[in-house]
């Protein structure tokens, strides 16, 4: 079944910051969908199957940190 | 002969930023090399044979605005 997470992550600024996040994220296996809210730091993912480390390493890929569940 | 030209450009908060306003700046003829400040929003442009309008046009093209010489 699908669930959604949400997570905080620090240093995305812009528009760019938001595109590379979701680039990364969205290449994780069972990832079906994520957003991004610039404003508040937030990352949501819905999908299946996938951890919370695997996403903390796709965040730090595209140069970002993920420092926990929002 | 070689000149170089400061802007102020609004916008820019990332690196990415900064590499996007590159890319396009890079790409007017005549333009040799350019630097952005990301920190204090300056954009230098060194070469020979472009004006100042097709320098906004391209920060423009690049998502941000050229707001006057530095």
């Amino acid at each position: 079944m699908s669930d959604t997470c949400n997570y905080r992550v620090e240093g995305m600024s812009c528009g760019h910051c938001r595109s590379s996040v979701l680039e990364e994220v969205g290449e994780v296996a069972g990832v079906e969908q994520a957003d991004v809210e610039l404003e508040r730091g937030l990352l949501s993912v819905r999908g299946d199957g996938f951890s919370d480390e695997q996403i903390a390493a796709a965040v730090s890929d595209a140069g970002y940190q993920l420092t926990g569940r929002a």
